[in-house]
């Protein structure tokens, strides 16, 4: 499988066991997110497997295994099912979103959309998001926590959806949009890891915290790249959320049917992207002041690490 | 609200306390349902209340509450969230089905997607979807087996969009299909209301095959209606199954896009339809005999005629 995003980071071999630690929890990770879309049903099997083997950033899952590790978790096993849930409603989103937004690339592969086409593309949505229901039905005490992370993802995709119809695209419903269908998911990740490693409440709120304000963070510059990057470096369709007339450029720009190119340009020229990089880093300043209520560890300065290259990355 | 189907059944005033408690089940239900599927973001909220206020039959509640009477079950409140859970599944299907069969009625009202376009109706199916794992987190004993029925349901729809496709609607892919999509839910009905009343594996099983027996029936009589009844009656896209190709009349017409007309006449031509009438008749009979595991009761007795009316009803 393809190497992904975050492990790029540090293509030197692993300097600490923390490192080693993380990437063999990922690998498990991977291999129980395989597991759990096995089915007799060929298209729903190659699909899913389609999309999974195309990789991803995997920074939810990694946020999961981070916290857990940062709040004294000792047994890494007992996350990998959290971790690859919480990897599973992201997947079954972008392939939903595949279909609603006609994206044909993703991960630098066709979209599942693009390959099996949009009945197939749904019901392998469908496939996902329940497996995720599956996977997590014997993980008695964290499903709460999930499924509202859940819910408010469908909800963010909605109201993004009608901001777009209705032209009405200002910060405000912006970073509405991205706290439900981004930071939703993030901060659930940083509080489940927490709850594993049996966490107090005080700890536990502040890594959902954490959680929550990396996931606007990684969003805002997820809009931003859409904006600035080239689709080789993204993997995906770009300039898609701007001909969608959504993401960060179209707080500016409006939510017209411009021609990408135009929209790109009147974005670029305005101080939306700008905006948006301050905004991100103070988010992850944010961010890593919430892990003050941790004592000092490997896997807490993992915790920065994950956080610094969330605004740093290009792609 | 509109009575329902079963309702209507007995129209007199109930003669049995065992109606009562029935129908204040279901009642009950169906404010669960309402209250779950409450958002702030008004599409959503709006959608899938439209949904389900149009109605239905509401059989897989009424399968639930019913099994946990007969089982000895004496706390009704104690399943609400299954029967509703259990019915929410369904709903969250039928809405995504019909953006797959570009279904514009149901239930006697324009679908989500007619009103609310393709878009939406996918992301309010993923609400319900999601609205079900988030209802049913607390509730952590029945998780596995209503997830594994939802994962199934996925896979029969997925199966029958993929046998249209290649024209290969075989009886046993029909049988395979209906299985998956209609009876898993329906034998997940039967199972949580035994095991919700501490009912014993061999009585928990044998509601469970009541539930399936019953599915499959039902989904035959569905499909035999499709082909027979018309749009009044139905309170959906008459002949719609037909037209996608799939559906009882397909086994021996092909899947041919022919007009549906001339499918429904070829259909009508063949055994299919008596032959599917004596098959669902056989699957009722075999239900009823699993009842046998059961001391007489109301609520048994109620058992039996819910499976009668599956074979007996006209829409």
């Amino acid at each position: 499988m393809a190497m992904n995003a975050v492990a790029r980071l540090d293509a030197e071999p692993p300097a600490h066991p923390i490192a080693h630690i993380v990437e063999a929890g990922l690998s498990a990770v991977e291999a129980r997110m395989q597991d759990a879309c096995k089915s007799d049903v060929s298209i729903l099997n190659d699909a899913s497997h389609h999309i999974l083997s195309a990789g991803g950033k995997r920074v939810r899952p990694r946020l999961v295994l981070l916290s857990y590790l940062a709040c004294g978790g000792a047994a890494v096993d007992s996350v990998i099912s959290l971790a690859a849930a919480l990897e599973l409603v992201h997947t079954a989103s972008v392939v939903h979103d595949d279909i609603n937004d006609h994206g044909v690339v993703r991960r630098g592969k066709p979209s599942v959309n693009a390959i099996w086409g949009r009945t197939f593309a749904l019901l392998t949505g469908d496939f996902l998001f329940t497996k995720v229901y599956e996977l997590m039905a014997p993980h008695h005490d964290m499903n709460v926590i999930l499924a509202e992370a859940t819910v408010a993802l469908v909800e963010g995709e909605t109201l993004q959806a009608q901001a777009v119809k209705e032209q009405r695209f200002t910060r405000q419903v912006y970073m509405d949009i991205i706290a439900r269908k981004t930071a939703s998911l993030f901060s659930a990740g940083g509080l489940m890891g927490a709850r594993a490693a049996n966490a107090n409440d005080r700890v536990a709120e502040a890594l959902g915290r954490y959680g929550f304000n990396i996931g606007l963070a990684f969003q805002i510059v997820d809009d931003i790249l859409d904006l600035t990057a080239d689709e080789a470096q993204l993997g995906k369709t770009a300039g898609l959320d701007l001909k969608q007339g959504r993401g960060i450029g179209s707080i500016n720009s409006g939510a017209a049917p411009d021609p990408v190119t135009l929209i790109k340009a009147k974005a670029l020229n305005s101080n939306s992207v700008a905006e948006g990089k301050l905004q991100a880093k103070m988010l992850i300043d944010s961010a890593i002041g919430e892990l003050d209520v941790l004592s000092d560890s490997p896997a807490k300065d993992e915790l920065v690490a994950l956080a610094r290259y969330i605004v740093e990355r290009d792609h």
